[in-house]
């Protein structure tokens, strides 16, 4: 772990009425601009330590570049807070169609649940997925993250999230913005062609849409959390045919999303709804 | 609580070794857009409730508007999920500015930790802030806003803020987008003119700057929370005037910053560093 996720602050603790003045270790949270081909294209606040691969996993989660080559140069200038990327395809489009709305023309609401313009564009329907886990794994995967999360941070109010397969964790990063913990480990992948057909996501918070879409985009048939997935989230899920196994506790969870890949359910009385085409 | 903050779904329940199909309740997630006289401004995702006070907050949060007499007319299309709001003052700035990294002249790193251009110009340095706690009403807040909390939601996944004064919660409100809650707290209070210099928020997730600074723009001097700040909320929050005390756990805390706002730590021997001009 890189000193600069964390300093010393002076505070006054307060514990069953004594008063005393400690040093205790701060989590830091960093801005980090993206300029592509010189223009500012987004800012990230987030823990500093793999900065270059958060950049490249956020621009591919963006659709700015589709694989790792599609990077000219990419140049981190870390005190600064700037990463300097130069790519060929690089289109007025993407800046204007950054964070728009996505909405089809029949009415508001979109279809599948994307929300956003780029979303729709970049988070393809998984197909090659053969990850299968039983309940067992689930549990061992959310405890193994959880154990090596305390080993790595005891500042607190940060998120980890881990690539695993059905063996273990195979990357595991942190970072106190939910999406660069996954931003962090997509760009990893792209840089070293990892196959994404029998890995396994395990996310220490809640599985928003936003979370789930980026799963998407890493290409990861299977979410792991201790926590709850939104309404949205499961919408997409169904939609792009991914695994949410949620409430991850002890020894219950509930599976909420293409329960086929969780081996005790794969008996055809336990399946909920009929599976993606 | 507006029931579409909630919705019923299809699940496998998986608890100490049996399997059971049971129907659970969901958390919603919708996405709101604000329009600002006809031009797409932002999309927020959130739990649709409270719309029209999170567009005011937000819109105010990003210096759209200075005060709730700037908006001309303010229409919530709920279901497609549009807000449309008409003002006078609306320039290209606002636009051009709209997340812009603010970075000052001589280096990278920018004055008092601000990141964005928008919340250098927003958030102001709290005058008039008469509030006073003792350990004892830290704990309690946080008691009280938990157990409201517990009440209102069971399906997890939640941030919730309250605002309070010495007493008690006056305002509490869920969501889950952490900036969210916030702002639906903000808009009510510009709506209704509730004066600011007794109050406090109470947060049930982690300080980082973008609260830190929703709670400087709301102009609310101190802010209590179970979990962690980061080290850019801290420098903010030094800057501008604001008690950040957390890890409010059973009965102990950290006060991190403004310390002279917590009654038992007046005595000069437990001044962490000199106050604010």
């Amino acid at each position: 772990m890189n000193t600069a996720t964390r300093e010393q602050g002076n505070i006054i603790r307060y514990e069953r009425g004594i008063i005393s003045k400690i040093t205790d270790e701060i989590v830091t949270e960093h801005p980090v601009t993206l300029k592509i081909n010189g223009e500012e294209f987004a800012t990230l606040v987030c823990t500093p330590e793999y900065i270059e691969d958060m950049a490249v996993g956020y621009l591919a989660s963006e659709g700015v570049i589709t694989r790792y080559e599609d990077i000219n140069n990419l140049w981190v200038q870390e005190d600064e807070g700037f990463v300097h990327v130069t790519v060929d395809k690089w289109s007025p489009l993407h800046r204007q169609m950054f964070s728009k709305r996505y909405v089809t023309s029949c009415c508001g609401s979109s279809r599948h649940g994307f929300v956003f313009f780029n979303d729709a564009r970049t988070a393809k329907v998984l197909q090659n997925i053969s990850v299968e886990l039983s309940f067992d794994d689930c549990f061992r995967l959310v405890h193994d993250m959880q154990h090596g999360a305390v080993t790595f941070t005891n500042t607190g109010g940060v998120h980890n999230a881990a690539l695993c397969d059905r063996n273990g964790i195979i990357l595991m990063r942190m970072d106190i913005g939910r999406h660069n913990a996954l931003d962090k480990i997509y760009g990893h992948c792209l840089k070293n062609g990892i196959s994404m057909e029998d890995k396994v996501i395990v996310f220490s918070g809640r599985v928003s849409s936003e979370i789930l879409l980026k799963v998407a985009k890493i290409g990861c048939g299977m979410i792991l959390s201790k926590s709850a997935p939104t309404a949205l989230a499961l919408e997409l899920a169904e939609h792009l045919g991914i695994t949410v196994v949620g409430f991850i506790r002890g020894s219950s969870c509930n599976v909420y999303t293409h329960s086929h890949r969780i081996v005790e359910c794969q008996d055809q009385s336990v399946q909920l709804r009929p599976e993606m085409e």
